[in-house]
């Protein structure tokens, strides 16, 4: 392996200034072996930022870059890693001759985040590993416990199920209803870099769909692992650009996710009835079972992250 | 420029589980377009994990790899870039040749956070702009204010002041008192690398120097700059190894600063006392002005790191 890279950027966008006023100071100790010392609240604090770093090749071999959009309650580091500590899709990407930048979506990880209830209305949400085995599709419902020996998956798992605790570790909290700030940053960021193939995960596919429809001019091809949610028609106008969406196993069986489909796939026939090009790989129906909703992070990681690349090659970019 | 590296790594180290339980469901709507669903924080979390980002070279020039530590209320962007887009100190140590890791601290960035006080005990603090003015050297304590245009900074500024609002973009909140869950992390980080040249920032700074009593098997040379704290005597047993100490401008006029100094020359003292080689760079008592609390940011920041370069090819490590 090895990269031969130009240089690797980092840098956040987005983002705007907030005050308030009018809060209680408070006594805090703040450094080792230091005496505590007053805090003011009050004053100015940067709003809506968003992380990206950039990985830049010295012979990249393709003219747009790839960008990677994780999930919610997750950061960039989705791409990084498997929990058991394979490559991610970052090096497969870059193995395959694409500049790659990954972000941490606005309010997670390196973008900071902001008050609540002062800044941000309201509290963040905080994942259990009993949700995430369910909602992640590791295995039944009540499937997760505590001790790695009493847990049950569902047949044919893909996922690395000794490494899921590891997993957990990659888990930030989430907040509900910033979907339009995260937008934001992440047409900013489209505006920065020119156009991109842009593919996302989870929510981060959902925010890849509607980038699709609000930044056309910015994003050459649409790659939605997963997506959890789509866009308003509102957004709806004409032809787009070529679009891959990837669903793994347990999808019918599960009341949510199932849900979540239906939703993505009434914009599917909306896209097609507007004659854009939308291609769909159901891994379950080619035969390929076991894979989960973090398809960058099971077994056959590498090979969905093959197809990927084969499709965008095809793909007239 | 250019780095041809090995590999990109990243992982989390350290960390375990914690369960909650007692606490109420509520409804909340998480996906674009989705409806609400019930939300139960009973159940198992990750608690006081580190991430962690490992820069390998194809070809080191040196054995031992470089970490950066960065301080509080911060992540390990600080070593990434500086707020005018300036390479950080991270490309300054790969082109001398080392292999760099860069760690987010435990509760910050790519590391996650807990809830509180359901699991950490206190509300996190946010440090606001009029602060940061102050308590990084920036300008004088009511310097401040809003609009850029209206900033009053100290003569011979050092620090980009144009990208003072882009610098607040890398601010993360911080919690008081976790430094033994991080020491801990940072820890189980040394002993996955192996020995390592440890290079910390104000907090981690601090950390830093206790790093290097606590786990003196594990680091072959210590730099501090302008560290906030410094560990207990209780640490301190006999020789160790070298250790480098650098600051910056403003400090005997800023009371809070001046405190913290005194602790970590107190601490220096000891060090000495115990035949440790401790060196001290004290930029303006050779004439150099204006560095801020940010010496990796400042526009010398790149001379900056070559000092310390140079210091740890002339310590015998």
């Amino acid at each position: 392996m090895g990269f031969q890279l130009k240089n690797i950027v980092s840098f956040h966008i987005g983002g705007r200034n907030v005050s308030l006023s009018g809060r209680q100071k408070e006594l805090r100790r703040l450094a080792q072996g230091g005496t505590p010392r007053e805090i003011d609240p009050n004053g100015d604090y940067q709003f809506g930022q968003m992380y990206v770093q950039g990985y830049l090749q010295e012979n990249p071999r393709h003219q747009l870059p790839v960008m990677l959009w994780h999930g919610g309650g997750m950061t960039g580091v989705n791409w990084e890693t498997t929990p058991d500590g394979r490559p991610g899709w970052l090096h497969h990407f870059l193995g395959a001759g694409y500049d790659v930048y990954i972000c941490d979506a606005v309010e997670r990880g390196r973008s900071g985040w902001n008050a609540f209830p002062d800044i941000y209305a309201d509290a963040p949400l905080f994942r259990t590993k009993n949700e995430a085995w369910d909602m992640f599709r590791l295995g039944p419902k009540d499937g997760y416990h505590t001790d790695p020996a009493l847990r049950t998956s569902h047949p044919e798992m893909l996922f690395p199920l000794d490494s899921f605790d590891q997993f957990a570790c990659q888990w930030v909290p989430r907040w509900a209803d910033h979907e339009l700030m995260t937008m934001s940053a992440y047409g900013a960021l489209l505006e920065r870099t020119g156009p991109a193939i842009v593919i996302g995960h989870s929510q981060g596919g959902g925010f890849a769909l509607r980038a699709a429809l609000e930044f056309p001019h910015l994003v050459a091809a649409t790659v939605a692992l997963e997506p959890s949610g789509a866009p308003n028609r509102e957004w709806l106008a004409g032809k787009s650009h070529p679009h891959l969406i990837m669903w793994g196993d347990q999808i019918q069986s599960h009341a949510i996710w199932a849900g979540y489909r239906k939703t993505v796939e009434s914009h599917v026939a909306q896209l097609r009835g507007l004659k854009t090009t939308v291609d769909v790989i159901d891994l379950p129906a080619e035969g390929i079972r076991g894979n989960t909703h973090f398809l960058m992070m099971d077994s056959n990681a590498e090979a969905l992250a093959n197809r990927v690349i084969a499709w965008l090659g095809s793909a007239a970019l």
